[in-house]
């Protein structure tokens, strides 16, 4: 079957409509979205949400959001295409766990600051000069936990 | 319209076959995971995804793999009514920016650390005892760079 031109003198229609084998209207939804030289993009958000519900979800947003949507849906989408059981869950998951390890790996730089400025006052207490390195001290702290 | 039991005995169908008002049949593919007292979970996936993708993904993948995978979809798809323009690329965008703020923090820290260390042998040097320090230097610096 062949394909009509989504408007007069346009060569092809959208990968949407190619993809459902229908007419692109002027007014198609898919239209500005899903271009015919991205077939890949269309063809992930079909097989994951199908058509159907991507241009409802599309309806029903002003048309200023419709771009960060399609990519948004795209990127769950191609996520669930190469990860069918975790889809961009995983991606989360394996996000949140990074967090934890720099959270981690935070406290601990964090306590052995701390413990370097007890020994740092000990040690100044020892061999004069304690009330400027405790002004220094002062200094640090505001910079650390301004950090 | 009355539903019939998902077996003889049961007392009602699942909340997919309910939703879709079909006979729940004892091999139903939905009613091991969608159990009628939680209609929500697939009222979201089905409005996200629709039933006969959810059905297809479901009928690709093994059995012990069903479980994770509705859990991620009833994730995604929840995330998608919350957020109908990001869905849950909005949860990966913010956790991305946690983990360049971590990473900020945990790089100042550590600067902190480098920069007490040389001022600690600095002044060690100065008072005396500069080759204890700088053994003690060493065993901080493994506690610091093993986290």
């Amino acid at each position: 079957m062949k394909e009509s031109g989504r408007k007069q003198g346009a060569l092809s229609p959208c990968a949407a409509c190619k993809l459902l084998r229908r007419r692109c209207a002027e007014d198609c939804v898919f239209a500005p979205y899903f271009p015919p030289d991205e077939p890949h993009k269309f063809a992930s958000v079909h097989k994951v949400f199908g058509a159907s519900n991507v241009n409802k979800m599309l309806q029903e947003l002003p048309e200023h959001q419709r771009r960060d949507a399609v990519s948004s849906m795209v990127y769950e989408a191609n996520a669930r295409v190469r990860d069918p059981v975790y889809g961009c869950v995983g991606a989360i998951s394996s996000l949140q766990q990074q967090i934890h390890s720099l959270q981690t790996q935070l406290a601990a730089a964090q306590a052995e600051v701390v413990h370097m400025r007890m020994r740092q006052f000990s040690s100044s207490s020892n061999t004069g000069g304690a009330m400027d390195m405790a002004v220094d001290q002062a200094n640090m702290g505001e910079s650390l936990w301004s950090c």
